[in-house]
């Protein structure tokens, strides 16, 4: 019996559902994830809608973008959810006076950290999440101690880990498992992972994460059409912060759909309806322009545990749909 | 370590996946299942580009449809695939001089099966697929036997499962494992199911069907987005025949994707690329019209355990997008 049956499951013939395990905490990254879609140019009246959506459904973090440093990006060609700076955060959520948390990603050699990364009690933000390389660890130590003497709540998200070999895996598990960060992700950028993997490897962060108090996430893509189903076996293995997003947008193929993550939570404090709504009037609207989801470039990239660029190039010319071209050409790549 | 882990995972640390099972073999339901949208009225040229690619792709059986009785359902109203005659298929096959086995599907108290199911050294069919309902026991039986009897390798699909008390389906597994089927499938007709009831129930088919030298396969479907990954599960615990299907084409959300099934094996006897083209040139343009996939309302049925009826009716309306609308509809009728 695993966890989740123990905890999820009745003993009756008929093994449904029925319970929930309570300390599982959602974050929705429809902004943030999604803003790779679209340079983060989102207008204000939708990320003012996800974070209404989240507050009505009970989510517990929602993430608006990263804090990009601007000397690197221009703002001529970034949105504002690039660098979520204070004033652009306050203009949608005023003072956020709700239990919803607000998350910015800071990308290890991308992020001014010191400078851009006000001390939490002047900031409208809560969490601080560190996005990081295997290469990058020891830049990422530093804006995890930034952070967290600055008083935010920590995550590092070790990206690309399907690319990772597993010496420096736990070398680097071990180094976060004595960092200050609080919550250690399971990234699978490429969706290249199968749920045998996922069970392993959340273990294997567990083992090394848990011992120091610290709690393991799991943020998956759906190239494979396996975002939803992973983060379930993440959920089995322990994980107790998953990410999310509203009709699952975010890069490529996106990410794992909130829709289908809250209905398989049955935990009461979250309501589907105002996601559904949200993804109605304001989501599904985009999709004809921003054509995140799952489709076969993605789910090659996936199957060849590549990066989904060259997906997300070829999906961006009229060559669109011409599936056997992008796999020949992948195919002679390789 | 699992079944899969010990097969198909190599042992080094990287955990790449680098053998396969060569016991699995593989049904495509693109026609038979693709048909429950459009009363089985495919184009004979649609028909033949399946039959073609599968060959291609080294794919084992292909379903192309139902033996319904004529008496039921009206030829004006249902195109050749819901009848299967003989004329219709060595139209699309000629003799079928290939590795390729041909199927089709047998529906209990819907089949003229005395009359219909040809003995088989006169049909280019190899197989009949009994497709039952818990109450259609004794029906099923008796079609079994006549198909074995008549030459034809057998399955049983006992749709539905999720709906079936335990007891029922202990008693309906003994008695078709005392049967003369070759294949008892285990079908999650409403997409209802999560990973560790696929794994609680392929233990429990197997348990019945392997001490009598049958085989369990894996018919999925895709309401809550879980139609490959829970295929892969049932891989995983001992299936070893799957339903698949090109671009998922199936009844509402669809079924498993070939193309995502068949990048996962790595047999080296299947192949993408003619499941690719066939995808892209004759699968993909029919969505515009047939409008299968995952989409909420099927999901909201999948959560509710419920045929999705409800949901493929509402997204034959004007409302389809509407999610709140069904949202509501479905909760108020509960």
């Amino acid at each position: 019996m695993t966890e989740l049956t123990k905890v999820q499951m009745s003993e009756g013939p008929a093994k449904r559902w029925v319970s929930y395990r309570s300390e599982i905490k959602v974050l929705d990254c429809t902004i943030r994830d999604g803003g790779l879609m679209n340079n983060h140019l989102f207008d204000d009246g939708i990320v003012k809608a996800v974070y209404h959506a989240c507050m009505e459904a009970g989510i517990d973090y929602m993430e608006l973008g990263y804090k990009a440093d601007k000397k690197i990006f221009s703002q001529d060609e970034y949105g504002s959810w690039k660098f979520c700076s204070e004033d652009d955060i306050r203009r949608i959520v005023g003072k956020n006076e709700s239990s919803l948390k607000l998350s910015a990603m800071a990308d290890a050699e991308r992020t001014d950290y010191h400078s851009d990364i006000l001390p939490a009690n002047k900031s409208v933000l809560d969490m601080i999440r560190v996005a990081t390389y295997i290469h990058q660890i020891p830049t990422a130590l530093d804006i995890i101690k930034d952070a967290h003497d600055k008083g935010y709540e920590t995550t590092v998200n070790l990206m690309a880990v399907s690319t990772v070999q597993e010496p420096e895996l736990d070398e680097a598990l071990s180094i976060l498992a004595n960092s200050e960060v609080d919550i250690v992700y399971l990234v699978d950028s490429f969706g290249a992972l199968y749920s045998e993997q996922v069970h392993y490897l959340i273990e294997k962060y567990l083992h090394f994460a848990e011992s120091k108090g610290k709690v393991v996430g799991m943020h998956a893509h759906n190239n494979q059409m396996l975002a939803y189903a992973n983060t379930i076996e993440a959920i089995i293995k322990g994980a107790n912060i998953l990410d999310a997003s509203m009709a699952g947008l975010g890069r490529g193929a996106g990410n794992c759909n909130m829709e289908l993550l809250l209905g398989f939570l049955h935990n009461p404090k979250y309501s589907l309806r105002p996601i559904l709504r949200c993804i109605q009037e304001h989501i599904e609207p985009l999709r004809e322009k921003l054509l995140w989801g799952f489709d076969v470039p993605y789910m090659i990239t996936g199957l060849l545990n590549q990066h989904p660029r060259a997906a997300m190039q070829f999906n961006a010319t009229p060559d669109r749909g011409d599936l056997v071209q992008f796999f020949d050409r992948i195919i002679e790549e390789e």
